[in-house]
C-alpha cells in the first residue's frame, strides 16, 4: 500500500546509511526505518533483490513505490534544489567529483577496512586485503588533506552533501586502522562538519 | 592565458576518456586535447598534480581555468541542464544511481581487468586480482542485464549520460576478457547506444 514517508533500508552502523540519517536531519526530512543485515543474508533475499538487483543497502523507497540505491545517489535525490547539493552548474559538479571520488578512492579503502575490523573480526586471511587498502585510504586521506588545506570543506566554500558523504567514514577511519593524527587540515574540517546546525551523531538513533 | 574552449586531458585508449569524447560529440561542444601516458608517469608530475592531487585523468580544464576530475562528475557537467542529465528530480538521481553502480561495482572490475590485460600485459602476479575481477566483473554484468530487461536505457524509458558512462567500458569488456554471449538484454543495448545521433567509436578521434 502506499506510504505517506520515504522508507530508508539499511544498517545502522554502516556509514553509508549514516550518510542519509544525516542529511534528512538537516533537511528536517522525516523517513520510516528498516534494520538491515548484511550479514545474514537479508540483502539476498527475493524480496529484497526485488527492490535492488544489486542487493545492496542503502535503499530509499519512494512513498510512490518507486527505489533509488547508491547512498550518494540518494544524497542528491534528497537534496535536489537545496544549496547543499552546490548553487551554479560548476558547483553541483564539484559536489559529484568529491562524491565519486569518496566512492572509487575513499569508501573501498576506509569503509571496507573498517569492516573488515569491526565486522568480520579482523581475519587472518583477509590481511593481504587490509595492507592494500591501508596504502589506498591513506592516499585519499592525503588527497583530502591537500584540498582541505586550501579550502573550508570538499567541494569550496560552502558546506554540501560531498562533505557528508565523506564525514560518514573519515571520522571513523581509526576504527579501520586508520590514524588521523598527521591530517590537521582533515581533523579540523571533521569539527567543522560536527559544528554544523542540525547534526546528528552516528550511533545514536 | 585563458582559453576560449574546454581543455580534456586523458588516455585516448580509456573508456573514462571515451565518456567524455562521445558526450562532446552528442552535445557539439568543442574542446582541446592533451594525450596523457599514465605508465610513462604523466599523473604523477607536479605540474599535473597541481591542476588533480588526485593524480587521475580523464580532467576537465574550463576556459576560466577551473578543474573538475572523475569522468562521471565532469559528464553531470557538461550535461547539466540537458536531458541527457535526467528531466526531472527522480531521473536526475536515477541517472546518478547507475553512474555510481558503475564507479563502484563495473569499472573496478571490468575496465581494470582491461587494464591488466591489455596496458600491462596480463602479467602472472595479476592473476588472482584477475580472477577475483572476473567474478566481480560478472556479479555487475548480471545486474546490468537485469535492468535492461526491464528498460530500454540504464535510467528508464531515456537515454542519459548514465547509458555513456556504462557502455564506455561494456562494449569493450571483451578486451578485459568478459563474454557477453549469455547477456543479450545488455548486447541489444549496446545495439540501441551505438545507434543514437552522434555517436562516435572509441577508437578514432
Amino acid at each position: 500500500m502506499p506510504k505517506d514517508k520515504f522508507v530508508v533500508y539499511g544498517d545502522s552502523r554502516s556509514g553509508n546509511y549514516y550518510k542519509i540519517k544525516l542529511l534528512c536531519s538537516q533537511l528536517g526530512i522525516a523517513y520510516e526505518w528498516h534494520e538491515v543485515d548484511i550479514l545474514a543474508g537479508d540483502t539476498r533475499t527475493a524480496e529484497f533483490l526485488a527492490m535492488n538487483a544489486n542487493g545492496k543497502i542503502p535503499l530509499l523507497a519512494l512513498p510512490d513505490g518507486r527505489y533509488l540505491a547508491e547512498s550518494n545517489a540518494i544524497l542528491t535525490y534528497l537534496a535536489d534544489g537545496s544549496e547543499l547539493a552546490g548553487s551554479d552548474r560548476f558547483s553541483r559538479a564539484a559536489v559529484l567529483q568529491w562524491m565519486f571520488f569518496e566512492q572509487y578512492s575513499h569508501e573501498p579503502n576506509i569503509a571496507t577496512s573498517r569492516f573488515i575490523i569491526q565486522y568480520l573480526g579482523n581475519p587472518p586471511d583477509r590481511q593481504a586485503a587490509l595492507e592494500e587498502k591501508r596504502l589506498g585510504g591513506y592516499k585519499a586521506l592525503d588527497v583530502m588533506e591537500q584540498q582541505l588545506g586550501d579550502n573550508t570543506f570538499m567541494a569550496g566554500s560552502e558546506y554540501s552533501i560531498a562533505d557528508i558523504a565523506l564525514y560518514a567514514y573519515t571520522h571513523v577511519a581509526h576504527e579501520g586502522g586508520f590514524d588521523l593524527n598527521g591530517y590537521p587540515a582533515t581533523r579540523a574540517w571533521l569539527d567543522r562538519v560536527r559544528a554544523m546546525p542540525g547534526h546528528v551523531p552516528m550511533e545514536s538513533r
